[in-house]
This record gives structure tokens, sequence and C-alpha cells, in this order.
């Protein structure tokens, strides 16, 4: 049995700050007797509260077992925030509260939604998915077909193309993270390997592109290169261990690893392989990006480095100086992150922070650096570089490359003010 | 834009069998071309469901948006199995359906359940952590209070040191996979080192073990060695991102990695820090191994390596002569899964099975592995190693060790025996 003394208090050379505002070694973290935030010693009225009587609770049978459980009546307030669009409701979207969230994955509940005319209630016996087009022996294929396949597992993040788009707002709009931010989210997807079937259909010479389909009442349909469907992409069944859920497909969706979410076909119903792109709705008229010079980026499937502080964050309130845990999220749908750095003096300075492990490609990243505030006006940012080199750039730099009637792949540094009484702001830093 | 022309058929040598009873190369999952059960051409009848006429739910608008998403209707068989006491129906356990789920996180409404007296109505702000005993200063925290900690999220398994314990019965029970060996669970949890707060509180000599007491009506309580706690214990906020539920522990619980369930306490309220162990019911007369010498094992608190094939498994009957992926589950509580290996001859070859990455220390590890039935009966098994060089043992190895006056800690081979009519029977082989 190991045992040891009493840690000693930390050294004072790491509390000694790394970068300006604050910031300090991230390795405080890990390290024993950082004094941190509210804790302190126990005045005799709390030690009773905490070893004293019995709760109410330790003084009754509690509740019974539950085949399906739910989340605590007192968490009720973490929930999707709904923006559907009054004409048609099954229009809109459903944002994640990813700031009330913590580690990377995304309960399932709380993943994010973005339906263009509702969510289909699909009888599974009846769904089929259909290979058709430029292949040898078309195919179909039903529920139980697919379960039959050889799956593959992976967690990865699914962000819709429009995420972050009040970015592109020339004023700083003041949201909860997760209503600005809030549609993207992290799952493991468990499903068949599209490759295996589109080599079982046999593509014909001229196979350059496949058009997916769904089978909702807007019958989602978009284009996407042959070769990232034979190499990366998944028909998932699964979603988090359980089948999926309606709003995410139920029962067969499409998941491109690391591309826009309308590309993650759900209600997957019909791969057509073509020779070229279909140019429909979602690839011409939105989901594409107007440059300064008139022109549209088109096909920009994959999703940029990018990350975000959670806590603090919008909506918050600092209860006074003191040291605290920054913590976000960072992404990039071209593979791992490799590194995210911290500011809290606005962009002077710059720090590392930690990275909880392991590093997945097209994975959320969960990030975290130890700050002592003095109770200063300050403004926190946070950048990410992914294993590719790519670099989040600043709001500047972003509009400077892409001008300003872009409504899709906003990417930009986001930047939290604190004023003196630790309330936290969106601005343009 | 890569193309190419249609993949060719798989070379003959890949489905040449790499061991008895028709187990194939596990590299014959990532080709394609496999000719796997139920694929083939498409009849003209087939492909006008796939391609003709919109089904129902095309031609109206869909379901609404929801702020907390459920599974679809169509999964409600999708359940956890309660086998709750009669007299005192809080003391039981839910079991996990884990021949349902894929991949390896568990939803966390079907993570497993053990309570002894019911799940608390715990109200969050009236809660408290106290950790006292053998320290230089005692200390109390509230939720609020650890929520500004710096935290950890780590993929791990839970599972019940009683499960899979119907293993010890003399004739091989016929139930389900889960509700045979599903008391273990696989979750992101996330929360702050216990080992922060113990450096604050500060260990006097002589800290050697911590009693932990969960605020249940059974004040659950149990002893660990002091080092596992500081080391490797974490004070559990989120499970799987959000807030943890009722059932397993809300608003706080301890998570011990890699070690049995009832270590994991739910809604902890106390941590007292002595010189030895307390000595409680579920560290005595339960949990505890009675050897065949009269002698009785105690503080076996890791788990040790086990692995299960999920699919073919009880109660699933294959449909005939065909190609099948064999898959299922994988730990250990001493680290990473090394090797999985299966069998289909009742253990006379084994072939290495697939292994879906990331390999995480003490977390499920999904195996998979290609299978040709020829339509006679056989036995299906699987075995893991772990990074430690433990190998998951025989029945009848087990049974040579431990005798059979035991109750938990059953890790043995489980033997899958198909019949010629495809049907799946747990068998002692």
């Amino acid at each position: 049995m190991s045992r040891r003394r009493g840690a000693a208090p930390p050294a004072a050379e790491s509390l000694r700050p790394v970068a300006g505002g604050g910031l300090l070694d991230r390795r405080v973290l890990l390290r024993g007797g950082l004094a941190l935030a509210g804790a302190g010693t126990v005045a005799a009225g709390a030690r009773a509260a905490g070893d004293g009587s019995a709760p109410a609770w330790m003084k009754t049978p509690g509740e019974p077992f539950s085949p399906y459980g739910q989340p605590s009546p007192h968490e009720r307030q973490v929930a999707r925030r709904i923006t559907a669009n009054r004409v048609l409701p099954g229009n809109g979207a459903a944002f994640t509260p990813i700031e009330e969230l913590e580690g990377v994955i995304t309960p399932t509940g709380l993943h994010f939604e973005r339906h263009h005319n509702g969510v289909p209630p699909i009888d599974p016996a009846q769904h089929r998915l259909m290979i058709h087009g430029l292949v040898r022996q078309p195919l179909v294929f039903d529920v139980e077909r697919l379960l039959r396949y050889p799956m593959r597992s992976q967690l990865l993040f699914i962000e819709c193309g429009g995420n972050s788009n009040a970015g592109w707002h020339p004023e700083p709009i003041q949201r909860s993270p997760g209503s600005f931010h809030g549609l993207v989210s992290c799952s493991e997807w468990t499903g068949v390997p599209l490759g295996l079937l589109l080599d079982e259909a046999g593509l014909e010479p001229g196979a350059a592109w496949g058009i997916a389909e769904g089978a909702d009442a807007f019958a989602m349909h978009v284009s996407l290169p042959i070769a990232r469907l034979r190499d990366e992409a998944v028909v998932a069944l699964y979603q988090n261990g359980e089948r999926l859920r309606p709003e995410h497909g139920y029962p067969m969706r499409l998941v491109v690893p690391g591309c826009e979410g309308v590309l993650n076909v759900k209600w997957l119903r019909r791969l057509h392989i073509a020779e070229r792109p279909v140019m429909a709705r979602n690839e011409t008229a939105k989901y594409t990006e107007l440059q300064p010079d008139g022109r549209a980026r088109q096909f920009t499937h994959v999703m940029e480095v990018k990350s975000l502080i959670t806590s603090p964050s919008h909506g918050q309130r600092l209860h006074g100086p003191d040291t605290y845990q920054i913590t976000g999220l960072a992404w990039s749908g071209h593979g791992r992150i490799r590194r995210v750095e911290v500011s809290a003096d606005g962009g002077l300075s710059w720090a590392p922070a930690q990275l909880d492990g392991p590093l997945l490609p097209r994975c959320l990243t969960r990030f975290r650096a130890a700050w002592r505030w003095d109770g200063r006006p300050l403004v926190l940012k946070s950048r990410a570089i992914d294993e590719t080199g790519a670099r989040q750039p600043e709001r500047a730099a972003l509009l400077a490359a892409r001008g300003s009637n872009s409504y899709f792949h906003y990417n930009a540094i986001v930047a939290w003010a604190i004023d003196e009484d630790g309330a936290v702001t969106h601005v343009y830093a």
C-alpha cells in the first residue's frame, strides 16, 4: 500500500503566468494543491451538512428500476433550442446546448437536428436502400440484409455547413454558445462501409459521383464524389450503441466523416451512381459560398478546423477574481486536432491548452487551460491547428478571404469579453 | 476525381478458412466483393420497391423538432431487463441488452443498473460531498463548487462484480447474452480527479484506505485503497456528455477505472480517510469469493480480462449456410485488450479477430471475424488477451482454480452451439 503525507502546496512558479491575462501552465491542471475557485476550509455548519443527519432520500426506499432511463428532472433546462420556420415547421434546426455538456460525446437526445420538411415516421420493415445507375448490378437492401454486413464503428463529429453563421453579421450576436455554434455534435457511428456495397454493385466506367437521396418529404438529395463515398462513407445503422433515432435518420443514414451535415443524408433510400453531380438546390442555391467577386464556392464538403471556448462563455458570470478552468471544443474535418492555444489578452499572447485524449480524426477534442483572473476586463480566445497544419483564422482574416456575402462555413476564432463584474459577452476583437 | 472499374470478385484464397469451422481471414471484412449473406442481384419487383413510387412518409410533412430525442417506437423492445427483488423492489439489477447494441458506447438509457434500495430522488442543491478522517483539513463540496474544478474525460466500462454469475451453475443457463452478461456497460465519464481533492484536504500519515458512502437509503459503502483513489478515481459529474442520470448517481458518482461496479459508489456523499477498511457487508458477506479451501478472496477489485460473442448468440437463428460476421465485446480492468481470438470448432483451432480502434485502456473493445458456415453443427467461442498478458480462461480452468462455491468475478470463455437449423444455444464445451 502506497502512502504519502499531505501534498505540498503548489510551487510558486507553477502559478506564474505563461501568457497575458493570467494564463497558467496547462500542467497546473494535473497537479494537486492548486487552490481553485471555491475550494477551502470547512465551516462547522457546512461540515454538519456533509456529515450530520442523513438527507430525506436516505430515510425511505428510492425509485424503482426503469427499462430505459431519462435525465434528472433537475436538468430539464438542458435541451435543444429549436428555431423552426413558422410557415413550414418541419424546416429549421435544433441546436445542441454545448455549453451545458462536458467531454466530447453528445447525448443522442441532444444531438443537433437540421430538417427541411420534418422527421418522416418510417416503418423500417418497408424501408429500402437502392444503389443503381452506373453499376454492373443494381442492388436493393432492406434493414435486415444490411445488418448482416461487416460494420465499422467510429467516433465522429457532424457539423452543419451553416453552423456559426451568425458570425457573418456585422455586429457580434449575443447568444449562448449552443444557440450560436450548436449545430455540431459528436457520436459513435456504426454502420456498413459503403465501399463494400459499391464493390458488390460494381462501378461502371465513368462512375464519378453518387447522388444520395433521403426518404423525407423534402426528398433531400446531394451529390458526392465517388472516391469519398467508396473510401470513407458508411451506411450508419447505430448511433452511440443503439439503432438510429428518427430525427437522425432511422433506420439508416449516410455518414461521411468530416463533411458538412447536409451530406450525411438521413433516411437514406437511394444512391444513384452518375458521371456528373445533379446540381440539387442544396449544392447550388444553398450550401455554397458567394465570394467577393460574385462567384460561388461549390462542393466545399470538408468542415474546416475550428474551436470554441464553452466555459466561460456568453451568458455565464465569473464569481470574482480566482483561478478558473477554461474549457472548450476543437475539431477539424481534415483529421486530428494537433494543438489548441488559448489567449486571455485578446490574442496578443497565447498558451497551449491541455487536450483530453485520445486524439481521434474528425472527432471533437476537449481542451482545458488553467487561468487566474485578477478581476480586470479582458478578452478570451481559442484557436485550433489540425494535423494538416491548417489554422483557425481570426475573423478579420476570414472576412478578407471570403468577403461578407457568405452564409456557410464560418470557422473564425471566437472572442469572449469578460467585464469587471465577470459577465461574459461576445465581441469581435 | 479518382475512378475505377467494377471491383474484381474476391480472390479464392481469401475465402480459404484460416481455422476450423469455417473461420476466414479477418482482412476479408475490409475487402470488397465478399458475397455476404443475403446480398445478391435485384429482382424487378425488389427494384421497384427501392426506386418506384415514393413511400407514404415522403408525401406529407414529417414530425416536428424535439427538445430531447427518444428512440424510435419500432425499437421499444430494446430495453433493460429488470430482475428486482419482489420483497424489496429497489434491490436488484437491470441488464443492458448487449446483443441489441453495436460499437462500444452504451446508450445512457440502457446502461446497466444495480441498486440495493432504489434510486434516491436527490435535490442537487442540497447534496454535499464530504472528505474527512485522516486529512489535514476536512472539506465539503457542493455541486457548484465541484463544477469549477479541472476535469478529465475517459471512455470506461463499468462491470458489476456479479456479472455472468449464472456461469457458475452446473448446467448452462439458456438466456439472452444481455440477461446473462449484461451487467457491463461503457460510457464517457467526465469528472474531477479525486487526487486533486485529496491533495487539497491533505492526507495525514497512516491514511491507507478511503471509505466511500452513497446517499441512497442503503447507505452503500465500500473501502478502497488510498493509492487507487488518489491516482485513478474520479468524482464523475457527466456521463456521455450530459450530467449524470438519477440511476447512475446524480449528481455525483465515484468512478474507479477497471474496478467492479460496487466500488463506483453512486450518489457519493462521503469519503472517510482511514487506516483500515471498514469491512462493510459488500466487502465481506458479498463481493468476495469463497474458495475450495473455505477461505474467501477479498478486495478483488479489478475486473479480469473477458470477452463474449454477441452475434450470433443465444436466441438468434442463422438463416442457413452462408458467410457471416461474428462480432462481440472484449474488456479488461487491467488495461487495453491486446488480442481477441475466435474459434468455430469448440476451441480446437483459433483465428485472430479484427479489433475496432482506438484500443483504449479499461474500455470495451468491439471485435469482428468473418465466418463461412457450411450448415453443420459446431461451437463458437471467443477468448481475449489483455496488454498485461492475462488470458481469459476456459470454464474448466476457472473452476479448477476457484472451485464451485463462487458467485462473483466469473470471466470464463463463453461457448455458443449452432445446430443444423442454425439455432444458437449456450453450452459448456
